[in-house]
């Protein structure tokens, strides 16, 4: 079977390198071209990236050189993945969808777009039947898929099977690691030995995001869930893994044990057809009553797994403590397992 | 007037030192003697501790020679105040207490005895009134006093002036410093770059000492206030500075700009009375939507004041993050306080 | 006797809110304008600054309206301290300078210019006798100062009393903390859990501006001391305070307790004339074998004076370990200080 | 060819962890059996540790049952291993050796020992010859070795393809992390945003040690390298990685770009016998003007590779910057190097 031929946009910063490793001996997918900022074009990807990753820049990428973001420059590649910055992925992304070029994206615009699918591949890939129609309806030679907001992406693994359940409420506090800001999103001064209890934007898009996503498909279109979330977002002085205190409330009480089986037995499409990047278990229960730690659980299963500890009935509602890699199950790595699952699917 | 001659159990911990520090200087309370462990008993305090406070010991403090907790080593002392470890403060303070020795004490045994008040001055100096009957209902010649746990100290402050709201049910993710479990409590490999979602005994200790300083004063008793309080400590990788994030829900909607009001106006005997370790605003309001911080908030007042920021009203709930400084208000200063306020009561 | 009116520039960076701290309540220094960026002129102070020195902004700079940098903005003052960044500060210094008005600066143009001052007080604050001649030399209506480097100005100190022995070579790596590249300087990515063995211009800059202050005034110019220097600086995870291990290398033996000794002792104007910033004890031997430590040691004397540890003879070498508060002794503190000597001496 | 069996001592610590994860899927060394301290024999491996290795404990050891440190418990495997603390080791390994088994281990007692091989596999593998008569001299039946001090693990590495050159002197700073000092060594409180500057112990063993180590074998004798090293050791808030700045002084002028050829092509038996825990370039020379760097340098080559930057020419002294990682290159890896170099002799 011949390998998809993929470029990454944003190669260069913290969510494309970890891509790039990502990629690093995949068995279908090859990166055959780098986009980064204008200045480093022409440039060989070893001489463009500032590498923070740890250990050697991987082999298939070091030679490439860094290519611009326009669409002339990745027609002959199947998928462009986006690792952009939001503020640049809006123009950029819907010129090459424009142009006839599947986009894979990390980035925040068009992810409410009810004709694009946002996409947590365990959660929601049947949303990808979104792409059936969006060609279509919005006049799009291309296709454009979105990932979702890291916290989203974590949070909402351990509510879908929950769902089965009457959810009637949500509390969330959430302690998330410094490098969701970026590699130079936050200086040493202002958050060591801190903490900050405000991230722009963050406690409106976790459940307007989670509601997309756990939403249901109706044909061509998402009915959304409505979750009446009320959500705390704090930084901590954390490099990796972000965490959330979470309290569901629900019609009648609810095992707490039931609630752990739920958890550990969940499965979905990624699972069930082994794909390379997919974690054999989706969600890890953890008895330990100080887990889970960013520390000691975040890279379980190379950053796929979400790790759920502290499950406990509190009357009608469930508390547990919830964690996962920000980077990976939240950006990177969703991004390439959304492509192993459109491939699945035939959408490559 | 004459000074108040006190003695200090535990002086050489951190709590100890902190202590030592807000009593140089003090209009009317002179330490006179500290005491430490029997391996220490007979040195200077200068060579005794391992001074962690920052800048130097304080003159007074320097020359005072280590005695023993022994009754017989503190009779000529008007008061004893403990920094004593939990696990050592049980015998030491009662002993003390019977041989008619008055006990201001930090540490948790006796917190939730019905004769003991367990005081954080502006939330509940009424309830030292118990010791009008204290010695007769336990056959003790001193008197015992507490202080409450760190968290339930700094959470208890805004709950205080929101009683008159009716208050069905709480929720409150903590986000704890690390000095609250002890200089040596926590190694650096353990912590560091982490979040620990869980501190031993924490999660009770705060709705249970709260329902108690929130009680109301029934004759000789107090009626303890039944809080729906569900917990989640965590432990965050902070020198000083307790966090909380609070959901308090009523019975109907509670308007955050009125919240706003009673807290910061909230004045107590500590306040009217003017006492020197009394902060002039015991709660700040701070409208800055990334406060409080524990680098930046954590000192106001030295310590004494609570910082509250993220007001917010969410159907009948309002959230809140509180912050306070553990080792003073949590502690050493609260200590210290109380003791002002038993003067000004005629207790001592 | 008349208070010096004094402007700041670089009012709400992170060393002129140290400035701002220090001149609270100083005897003779008043503060009278603040400037800033321009996006910022006209606000009041407590407006245009992001207050990160903890506790509250002192009373006297709160309502300051911000001004330009402009000559005409400063035109009633009596002197302009300056706590610019090194790249805007050269055009807005010489301009001030050339149109009459008195500069003394923490910024690093001008500071190796041979009519201009660089001034650590204890060091060589005679070195203020070019000021007699600048003004003919260069033909500026005014007058410019300049003080060193954070790190020449800690570790000059205890070379200065050392200079009596025949010194031949010195070795100095550094620890420097995060503060020393601004507040924004770096990323908590990049140096949290890590260290980074190199700072920009940092190595050049010691022996080269330590050779200016340590040398000797010759009528109207001063000879540099030659110090054979190897310096190699690194960056590690502390807020504040750099730390020097130093090895200096004599013509014969120096005994260790000689050294201590001599560095204990050691006083000069600021300490005889009494300055309000001066400290008592310029440079503090420390005799714990594990001091000293920016935790514990950075602040003594309100951050102006030198800690010397670990003071050891190895051969004809001596080994010691110095610490000093870089935004204090190293930037804002000798800045006044040097205005202090100034006044002393009828400067200004 | 049969797999060798040993059994690891000390196999609940830090570095006993590292040894289980670096053992796991090794070639030919089996783990048969893991010690730990009396209160956890019998109990199965993965519940008597506190995994702090991230991921998940290696399939191969997590069912062993932990056995204790008594000869008898380990008469059928063919070495022991040991990740003792220093103060066990010494009764336990002797008794061990003195029952006839082998013994290779990274606890200092024995390391200055005349008959014990130090070991440091690339440096001084030639150094195993002393085993030849190691039993007959001391009367043990079995076999002592050790594995030297983390710090002079590393430092000792640049030195010894060095040695052709006079090397006259030597001053090294060195930043230490600290899993140096055990997992439970040093509190959050006491190292966070702080520097320690010293070591117990340390100062003198990384020239006494590196002094045996790059010693010559003279027939069954080591003639010691006289070391004139000055050092000064300081603890740094790095959880993984000791770095040292090196000042080596040679009788003439030493080439920078002559010194970093010689480190970089520098290859040993290790790498000629390719062996499993080799690393390919035993020391890296990095160009970069900022490294090496704990977090981006230190797990290069799973650690065992040693990263050196910042060569320069000073006078005849040569100026490098030198990284290792002390958990593995320091401990746990070249432990099991050198039973891969023993086997490879022969010895076992």
């Amino acid at each position: 079977m011949d390998k998809l031929r993929v470029s990454l946009l944003g190669a260069t910063g913290m969510v494309g390198q970890k891509m790039v490793r990502l990629l690093s001996n995949h068995p279908f997918i090859e990166l055959t071209k780098v986009s980064a900022s204008p200045g480093k074009i022409g440039k060989k990807y070893s001489e463009a990236v500032k590498w923070v990753e740890g250990g050697e820049i991987p082999q298939h990428a070091t030679d490439l050189r860094v290519v611009s973001t326009e669409p002339e420059d990745h027609k002959d590649v199947d998928v462009v993945l986006s690792a952009l910055p939001n503020e640049l992925a809006e123009g950029i992304e819907l010129k090459l969808v424009r142009e006839g070029i599947t986009v894979v994206s990390n980035a925040s615009p068009f992810r409410m777009d009810p004709e694009v699918p946002l996409i947590n591949p365990e959660v929601n890939w049947e949303h990808l039947k979104l792409l059936d129609t969006q060609r279509q309806k919005r006049g799009w030679k291309g296709l454009m898929v979105k990932n979702p907001n890291c916290t989203a992406a974590i949070m909402s693994m351990p509510i879908k099977p929950l769902l089965k359940y009457k959810l009637n409420n949500l509390i969330i506090t959430t302690l998330q690691a410094v490098s969701g800001a970026g590699y130079n999103g936050l200086s040493f001064m202002s958050i060591t030995n801190n903490v900050i209890p405000y991230i722009k934007g963050e406690e409106d898009k976790i459940p307007k995001e989670s509601g997309k996503m756990l939403g249901r498909l109706n044909g061509d279109r998402i009915d959304h869930v409505e979750l009446k979330a009320m959500v705390t977002s704090t930084r901590v002085p954390v490099k990796v893994g972000h965490m959330g205190v979470m309290y569901l409330f629900f019609d009648s009480q609810v095992n707490a044990e039931e609630v752990k089986n739920e958890l550990s037995r969940f499965r979905s499409l990624p699972q069930e057809k082994n794909l390379p990047t997919a974690p054999k278990t989706p969600i890890r229960i953890l008895e330990g009553e100080d887990r889970p730690q960013p520390e000691i659980d975040v890279r379980s299963e190379n950053g796929m797994s979400i790790s759920v500890g502290r499950v406990k009935n509190e009357g009608n509602a469930i508390r547990m403590v919830v964690l996962g890699d920000n980077l990976v199950r939240g950006a990177a790595g969703i991004t390439i397992l959304t492509l192993e699952v459109m491939r699945e699917l035939g959408y490559v």
